[in-house]
């Protein structure tokens, strides 16, 4: 009898407790967990949910050359929300960051617009920007994605956007100086790179 | 004896057990609320960290006339966490919907960017289009806000802002025919307005 009050009114009680408790707490950690999966062959499934994600900001035709698009293309910027939350206490990102750029078309006349440019519902390119510093040499690799469905390829070292990103990203390989809410946070900490610091005047004076 | 014992036993574990549990689902739920705050007079409490919520969609110089602006201007939209999850449901927006309108200048020339345009760092407008069934004759209002930390004046119900929602909001007085992600699950919800479906099939050619 004490054997059964004991498990009746204590033993089971704090269990449940402690059972639901550790659930709680797992539901809370897996909703928020956005980290990177890799198939057998090194691909990257595409980052599930990334449009729940933090917004970073978008831009519209941006270019580093002049020449003329035919389309008008948005292109927003989404990260996951530890690294987003990493990056407001240090000024820049920790390790399994994953920044998602997305493509859509700029659409003119449609329903009352008459003027400017809203965005397609096709997502027209899907690359994805991630830090995995046992993985990648540079800590940093780009994966571009033919559809938001299927796993993304690993894109090579030799391509352009790593020397770009190395050359010209405010932090960290990354293009900080266009997502306005974090650019005065990296200032703050101060985790602008020295190429950046340089032309940094230039654009606080636009 | 057996006071002490129940107490120390098992009301006060069962009893931590009980508040440790509602504690932490309060904070959830506070981690999560993003509802509407008035101030005693009626103007609302700007909405914080609406830049950690979900992202719906970013135009550039959108209008529904035809005159030149000054400035290139993007708009940013985010909506609640919890009002979107029911948008996914539903197709519709639920009470306590809470939309955010930010204006963000564009800027050209900076860093390496030569075409095109990127967001400002500066907020150069804030509206919250807001569904509060008991509190609004006609469900929902607008509120502008001056400063992004001072509360927001409630925009009378004569303003054109109202008048065009109601007659050109694709589902329930908003703009969802911009908003790229959300129109598909409208449609397939079958939540659009007749105003808006006459006019559906010419947007979907272009």
């Amino acid at each position: 009898m004490r054997g059964n009050f004991l498990f009746a009114w204590i033993v089971l009680p704090t269990a449940l407790a402690v059972l639901g408790f550790v659930a709680q707490r797992g539901d809370t950690v897996r909703g928020a967990m956005s980290g990177p999966i890799y198939t057998r062959n090194g691909d990257l499934l595409p980052p599930a949910s990334y449009r729940e994600w933090i917004f970073l900001s978008s831009g519209v035709d941006m270019s580093y050359n002049k020449k003329s698009a035919k389309l008008t293309m948005f292109d927003n910027v989404f990260v996951n929300a530890e690294a987003y939350r990493s990056f407001l206490v240090t000024g820049t990102w920790p390790d399994k960051t994953v920044l998602v750029l997305e493509n859509r078309e700029g659409k003119d006349k449609g329903s009352i617009n008459e003027k400017g440019h809203y965005q397609g519902t096709d997502v027209m390119g899907l690359e994805v920007h991630i830090k995995d510093e046992m993985r990648f040499p540079g800590k940093w690799a780009f994966f571009g994605f033919e559809s938001e469905t299927r796993p993304g390829k690993l894109i090579p070292k030799a391509a352009d956007c790593y020397g770009c990103h190395e050359a010209h990203g405010a932090v960290d390989t990354t293009f900080v100086q266009f997502y306005p809410t974090l650019i005065p946070i990296a200032r703050a900490k101060q985790t602008l790179t020295a190429e950046f610091l340089k032309i940094d005047a230039s654009m606080r004076e636009k």
